[in-house]
């Protein structure tokens, strides 16, 4: 009998996302990335936050819709179509608006309203499911192939994740030395992007991805290196709540990934408490996640450099005084 | 009779500040701006966000303290004591303490408590008054005397104006172009600062300094063209609520500003919900003074492009949420 050992290569590559690096609008790279000392006495670790809120639209999505805006224009695209729990939305109205695109937004009637306001006061064309995220999804795909235009698929998409990447290049290129690096997991654009780099330059740096328990259908997946769907979610943190893996968003997430953690509803909500109160962050439940991941396993990280990547400050203000207890 | 024009140099160049930047820990350095569109439809003007709180102090006094602290360990000093509202002292004691200086630190013990706290945990000696700032500044440079080391003294120490003319610097090198730059105005490090660079490169940009009605002190020398001091302040904005200016800085913003105002603490208030509802952004009431600005003067801002500096985030947090109503 042979063998045949097959060597799956990532969809990423480092060197050109160096390259496309340049398209990107300043305004959305080279982000802070600091110690946050104020955090680690009850984290017990050091903790390096990197900062994706502080940009107009208040996640790090605007780095993967330049890409795919500038994209879009310099092959004569006039459209573009979107699902969206609201931040690639926000994101690709932003880039596709001062691009002169026409952009539509599909996305769950259940969704942050702010997030939603904002995709339209961006412009764009919002469209509402009476479904979760995967409907939106269905719909968005419908509209593409309706209308003739270009549907751009979270995480599926290279450039979502390559624009993602950018962020890796960054922690990589700056002076701090970590340990470990806790990436909140979704559809898998941000932790296979910013695994890939991490990986790739600093093989010893643990990947570490954080899901919700309420939402685990990529960290199972991962865990058994195949495609597992969930029938429903249950999280606040509406920015990774999806339930059907891709496929070739997994195989590059199983290439990149040390390890998958799911986490409680209640450390999501202490670890925004705690960036709150100790760092003056707002962030949505997602951009907690990696605190979140602190909290529930402390020897893991005790006397480690951790780097958590704080990538969305969305939220419904009502909603977050109501998850904080203010 | 013969007329003697004295043409009066401030005492900032650029040339030296670019020179120098590079000893500034990047950390500190091209920190975000950014349009910030929430907030423009209640303002009636374009806003950007220049966003100083998002390092490891939570202000945009680390610019200056490392200047001090290099060149202070540049001339063998091993020793520095500074009087501070709270964000002068944790700066320095984050810049002195990881180049092995000793720092002492003065505040009024009626100073916000997390200011106090991070300046102990950053490893600062640190000395209470039982008065105002004012007070403390007498008793730093006791210390200076007593002890023979250096006293540094914010906005009439070149160092500290220096850092504040790097984020002047960011922001004429960045691609907005602006109509207007509010600044908060205290003991005017800041706003000589950054008033010097954007007067120099751009001379049709108004260069506005902001005060509270309750620590009018600078403001009111500004406008006399002489030293006014006043007996108290009576302001929730902490960090600009001096009493003494200083004749030389007075000198500096003469040449720089083409306004200073007033504004009420409702408004800053305002200004600070704002920026937390529409922006996500927690700022101490310093940083609010220029939404403050605007919200006071809608007519003046109408349709403008006014660039706010949010200059700091260091609030007690049981205290903010009662300023914000939470």
């Amino acid at each position: 009998m042979t063998r045949v050992l097959v060597v799956r290569e990532s969809r990423l590559d480092v060197g050109r996302v160096r390259a496309a690096r340049g398209v990107i609008d300043p305004v959305f790279l080279d982000t802070p990335q600091y110690r946050c000392e104020a955090l680690e006495p009850e984290l017990g670790c050091e903790v390096t936050v990197k900062l994706e809120t502080a940009n107009p639209v208040r996640s790090f999505k605007g780095r993967g819709t330049e890409l795919v805006a500038s994209q879009l224009v310099a092959s004569g695209n006039k459209a573009v179509v979107c699902a969206s729990a609201g931040n690639l939305g926000q994101a690709l109205a932003w880039s596709g608006g001062r691009r002169g695109l026409d952009v539509t937004v599909v996305a769950s009637r259940f969704a942050t309203a702010a997030k939603l306001d904002r995709i339209r006061a961006l412009g764009a064309k919002l469209e509402l499911v009476d479904g979760d995220h995967e409907l939106a999804r269905e719909r968005a795909a419908e509209i593409a192939r309706y209308d003739g235009i270009r549907l751009l698929e979270d995480s599926l998409d290279l450039e979502t994740c390559e624009g993602a990447t950018t962020i890796g290049l960054e922690l990589m290129e700056g002076t701090t030395k970590f340990d470990a690096v806790l990436i909140a997991l979704g559809g898998g654009a941000l932790a296979t992007g910013v695994g890939h780099v991490v990986k790739e330059l600093a093989p010893d740096v643990d990947v570490i991805c954080v899901q919700p328990e309420g939402a685990p259908a990529m960290t199972r997946s991962w865990r058994e290196r195949r495609v597992v769907t969930t029938e429903s979610t249950n999280t606040i943190a509406d920015g990774v709540a999806g339930r059907f893996p891709i496929p070739e968003v997994l195989d590059d997430l199983l290439l990149v990934a040390d390890d998958a953690v799911l986490v409680q509803e209640a450390s999501i909500i202490t670890g925004m408490r705690m960036l709150l109160n100790h760092a003056g962050l707002v962030v949505e439940p997602s951009a907690a996640l990696g605190i979140a991941a602190i909290l529930e396993d402390r020897d893991r990280f005790a006397g480690r450099h951790v780097v958590t990547i704080v990538c969305g400050s969305n939220v419904d203000m009502p909603t977050y005084r109501g998850w904080i207890g203010l």
